[in-house]
C-alpha cells in the first residue's frame, strides 16, 4: 500500500502535439500489471483543449472543476461542469478541454493496452473551437 | 459516449455483509468489456468502515471529502485526508473508512478479474476500530 499526499505529486505540462494552450497534468496513479487503469487530474485554462483522440480500452471523464466542452467526431458540442461523468468508449474519435471563458479540470482514467493508453491524432482547429462555441 | 450528469445518478446503502454503519456508495462508471475498471464515490459516516477485504487487481482511492482511515493488515492505521491518493496491491488485506468523529468521502476505482472487484472477509471489530482510534 502506497499513500500519496495531497500536495505531494508532481505536475507537467501537456505536450504541445497533444494539446492546444496550457494544460497541466498531475498524475494521481498508474496500478501497474498485472492492473491497467491509470489516472490524472487535468487542468486546461481557458481556451485548452485535447487534440483528437481516442483510446483503446475506452476513458472516463470526472469533471471536478470549471466548465469545459467534450465533442465527439461528426457529432455537436456538449457542455461539461462538475460531477458530470463522461464515459467514452474504446475507439471513438474525440476531444475534451474548457470552455472560451472557464477553465475546466477532470479526473480522466483509462486502462493501458499494449503500452499505451491513447492514440493522439490532428489538433482541433481553431475554428473547429470556434465552431464549438457558436453551437453552444 | 454518455454523459452521467450531476445529480442524476442513484445511490444504494452498503451491504451490511460488506461495511459497518452507514455508507452511500454511487457508481460512477463501469466501463464494461473489453475493459475492466468500475469506479464509485463512497460516503462513510462517522464509525462507518469497509469489512476487511482485498482486490484481485488492487484498488486506488482518492479522498474527496472529510477525514478518514486506512489499515492494512498488521500495520498501523494511517489518516486520509481530501486529496491523498491511497494505491492498495492486489491481495493486499485492508479496511478504509470514516474516522470517529468525521465522516469520509473517497473515490474507488478498481478492475474487474473473473467477474469480480473485491473479495470481502470479516468485519472490522468495534475492538479492532477502537484501538485505530487509539493509535492516530
Amino acid at each position: 500500500m502506497n499513500i500519496a499526499r495531497h500536495g505531494t505529486r508532481s505536475a507537467s505540462q501537456g505536450p504541445e502535439n497533444y494539446f492546444t494552450g496550457p494544460v497541466r497534468v498531475e498524475t494521481l496513479f498508474d496500478a501497474g500489471q498485472p492492473a491497467r487503469a491509470t489516472g490524472a487530474s487535468v487542468t486546461f485554462e481557458p481556451g485548452a483543449r485535447t487534440a483528437w483522440h481516442s483510446h483503446p480500452l475506452g476513458q472516463t471523464l470526472i469533471v471536478t472543476a470549471g466548465r469545459g466542452q467534450i465533442q465527439l467526431w461528426g457529432k455537436p458540442v456538449e457542455e461539461i461542469r462538475p460531477g458530470d461523468v463522461v464515459s467514452i468508449a474504446p475507439g471513438e474519435k474525440h476531444w475534451h478541454g474548457a470552455s472560451v471563458d472557464s477553465a475546466m479540470t477532470h479526473i480522466a482514467i483509462q486502462e493501458r493496452l499494449d503500452g499505451k493508453t491513447a492514440d493522439f491524432m490532428e489538433q482541433v482547429s481553431d475554428e473547429q473551437y470556434q465552431s464549438a462555441k457558436r453551437n453552444n
